[in-house]
């Protein structure tokens, strides 16, 4: 089993310091610590082991150091900052562990640029060496790219020329979309095999900023200085601290603190049941704060988070996601007015920014999502947005026989009109709507009603309202279809159907990129046994099949 | 050899009919006349063939019937509109050939489209009956879908639960993004096999227009007689024949009367040379006109996409494209200049909007295109384009020595600043220099002038300009360099790195969902001896491996 869960005390590839209002995030990959065996992660080469521990390092950084403004990535090797993906793990792993590997290195590269841009945490790159493949892409995620002039140091992305495969952490739309490279330009730059260094690196806005050896530390920390000063973060406030999840893991079930998942083998499905707050919201943000990371929403965000990827890597073969709630709609509104009225604290925000990038990676997970609104649920504002993320959507009209009195309601709240917009830059109801924008408004107008599933289903909000005559039938039905139909053809209709509308850099690497990476890595020319994944170090030069497609 | 060319008198699958302003495009295919031996054309399915006629037949209503308004596609078979591509075709193609058959249905699907926006020749759909797959996506293309109430007649995707794959032809992203059907019903609409029909589809916003048997034929003649109404095309000016293209086809040779294509297969490149004008730009617009389609620009344009489609489905070991130019660019300025000063004409619209057509079909091919200017070549203005299409551009510094006093130029025209954007909604030269829009302003500054290479160069509008002494040696070991690489990892590199800035419809379909659909036809669940679309028709159930990635 892969566990998400980390912790600094454990980290066997990052080190941490602070100087002020900068941290230090220094990559020094211990070639022996790999996640599997069979392969060393020779020269700052990374597997998910190695993400894992940025991931949570990342995350850790905006939320137990708020007075962090900047962060630096740096190599603790000589001239060599970072060599990507190690390959020789790319050429042993499944087709699934690669696809889902660059999946989660993509959404901790997105949570870099979310810092960067959201949290006033901005990341600099200070390459002292070269920078090859997932290396450069990582640079490309941040801020600011510093590179060292020492006739060394480049940055390079040379999967085409010496994999057969495609850059896969977003490194080729960020080169064109981000930086703007000039596309001939960038044409060139992803042939070089040994990459491109100094003036010309500049010049082609591969990198901001050329530095001589001799000044490269005291650029790099005057740039971090100079950023952090910029920073609307506190400078003086504490941080809180994210503790071990409460988790247990058996057979067939994962058992969080606030949140169950009871896995169906035999139909592919995992329940995910939301256990509302056993406790009233806090009154006010000092109470919240002093609660930690134990405050419910906050809980429940890192729960589901870790749900999530713990599905997606270590039980592919779950195809869909039930997903339910139980609380009252009541307890959850008490705690979202208090992270609205506070949406300008620093601890909060970074609250809501969680939830956003943890609602993100539901949409871009692999899985049916099919969530199910019925008598004692609390889908209330940022957990309506469980409804708004999934394929379809089920409440029940009227009561279920035997708990007779009880109503299923869905209630909205600010939070489902701006603060958690999905990877296309609007939110999941303008996204739902845009054929019928006024629709948006309409569900303005209904926050805070409970709503029942007539109204929900008149308002557009739901898929369908059977009632309880139906709902068993119809949802065993629906669960059995789903199963039936071919993951991969399943994986690629939600991927379109679930983006509509605007387009942006993120969607463009998911929906895009990806798609064309999880098409190269099935191709012989790539992964076969006379494949360049496979033959790479071997001195055989690999033998492609020329037909253009 | 497939052959795209081809003409009414020869067509199986469709009938033309005219009615006043209004043409009538009847779908019906013969069973028996499929491309390749093997399978039957049942249900007006169709094949390549039957599209290489569809768009034969759009190219003509645009340039031969001027007074054309409005053109109502329809089927000729009882209670069936169309089945979509043909399953047993599919089932036996190859992998490139299946890719290549999709990127051309969606090409001739984005030209209706075309002609509905740009050309005021707007498509209406009649369905008379089921509406299945790629059927249903060929209605999806056209501006206005009128189903029959007649209980039957139904409108389907059932690619993911009947054949494991995805709706070939941009089906997903028109229904969320054209039609903005909302996402869970689109996923319900994607899963029922036998499809929707009557009032829902028409509340889905799956259709346009129900209309009970006994009023079908006359609502879809008032609507379509309405359309043509509105329409700015000339209703009494007389149109052009597109006459057979003058061409001869040879071992590695194909040349036409304005270009020239050498293929060296062990490169595996084609040399595409085109062949400037013979003769002076006619003078006035009634002297284009009597020249019909021996204008030269229209003639280059014709031969040249054929000679895109020639080389993708015929020639699929071929990975690059060298783009040469012979001829002086004042002769091609005066064409430009008659086209720019007469743009509101129809035919000029339409020879400038089937350039723009051309141009993209270039950019969506799966090929390297590299581009050459050399000493004696007329790249200005429209033919510029091809330079900025390229992967990269070459452009001579200097003379060669054997050519003493020639020097290589490239001029621009108003044709780079508007009227031929890519699929991006963009031009060229925009996409070029999204890090530097001022670039764009200052090319403007240079239109008309022979800019030498260092001053194309300085400019940014080509990537290299080595001189005589390099110029051979590095054009060689570029190509060398080139036809080493993976034949899919330079599909998937330049698909990325071409688009830059913003998405459309049109790329999304071509940059996302096109390459779900290539690695879903690479997918076991799909293609294999037990996959979907083999045994679709065999009563047996594929068996699916249900790994989500």
């Amino acid at each position: 089993m892969i566990d998400f869960q980390t912790h600094p005390d454990r980290y066997r590839h990052w080190q941490i310091s602070y100087s002020d209002r900068v941290a230090y995030l220094t990559m020094s990959v211990d070639l022996n610590a790999g996640l599997s065996e069979g392969y060393e992660l020779k020269l700052n080469s990374y597997d998910l082991g190695v993400d894992i521990e940025l991931y949570d390092a990342v995350q850790r950084l905006r939320f137990e150091r708020p007075e962090i403004g900047a962060v630096v990535i740096q190599s603790s090797l000589d001239r060599v900052f970072c060599a990507g993906a190690n390959i020789k793990m790319l050429g042993q792993s499944s087709h699934a562990h690669k696809v889902n590997f660059c999946k989660f290195t993509n959404e901790t590269r997105n949570a870099i640029e979310d810092a960067s841009e959201n949290s006033s945490q901005r990341y600099i790159s200070a390459i002292n060496g070269t920078a090859a493949g997932g290396g450069y892409e990582l640079a490309l995620s941040t801020d600011h790219i510093i590179l060292v002039d020492d006739g060394n140091a480049s940055v390079s992305l040379p999967e085409v020329p010496l994999l057969a495969v495609l850059p896969g952490t977003g490194g080729l739309t960020r080169l064109v979309d981000k930086r703007k490279v000039r596309r001939d330009l960038a044409d060139v730059f992803c042939t070089i095999e040994e990459g491109i260094k100094g003036q010309r690196a500049l010049e082609w806005r591969l990198v901001d900023e050329l530095v001589p050896t001799s000044q490269f530390q005291q650029a790099v920390s005057e740039r971090a200085n100079e950023f952090a000063q910029m920073s609307d973060r506190p400078a003086e406030a504490p941080g809180i601290t994210l503790t071990s999840l409460q988790r247990e893991i058996s057979a067939d079930e994962v058992d969080y603190s606030t949140l169950r998942v009871v896995l169906d083998r035999t139909k592919r499905l995992a329940e995910l049941t939301i256990i509302g707050p056993d406790a009233e919201s806090p009154k006010s943000i000092e109470e919240m704060i002093s609660l930690g990371d134990q405050f419910w929403p906050l809980r429940l965000g890192r729960e589901l988070d870790d749900a999530l990827l713990h599905l997606r890597l270590n039980e592919t073969e779950i195809g869909t996601l039930v997903v339910k709630s139980e609380g009252t709609s009541e307890r959850i509104q008490a705690f979202e007015k208090l992270l609205l009225e506070n949406s300008d604290h620093w601890l909060v925000r970074e609250i809501i920014l969680y939830w956003k990038r943890t609602l993100k990676r539901l949409d871009v997970t692999s899985k049916t999502t099919f969530t199910l609104v019925e008598p004692g649920s609390c889908f209330s504002g940022f957990l309506a947005e469980l409804i708004f993320a999934a394929d379809r959507a089920y409440m029940l009209e009227g009561e279920f026989e035997d708990r007779p009195g009880e109503y299923a309601t869905l209630r909205l709240s600010d939070f489902n009109f701006g603060p958690l917009p999905m990877a296309n830059g609007i939110t999941r109801l303008q996204t739902r709507f845009l054929g019928e924008p006024e629709a948006v408004d309409r569900a303005e107008d209904l926050i805070g009603q409970d709503l029942s599933a007539g109204e929900a289903l008149a308002a557009g909000l739901i898929t369908y309202a059977p009632d309880d005559i139906d709902w068993d039938d119809e949802i065993r039905l629906l669960l059995e279809e789903r199963s039936s139909f071919s993951a991969d053809s399943l994986t690629g209709l939600e991927a379109n159907l679930r983006f509509a509308g605007p387009e942006t850099m993120e969607t463009k690497i998911f929906g895009r990129l990806s798609a064309w990476q999880n098409w190269i890595f099935q191709r012989p020319n790539a992964v076969s046994e006379e494949g360049a994944l496979q033959l790479y170090g071997s001195g055989i030069r690999p033998k492609y099949n020329p037909e253009r497609v």
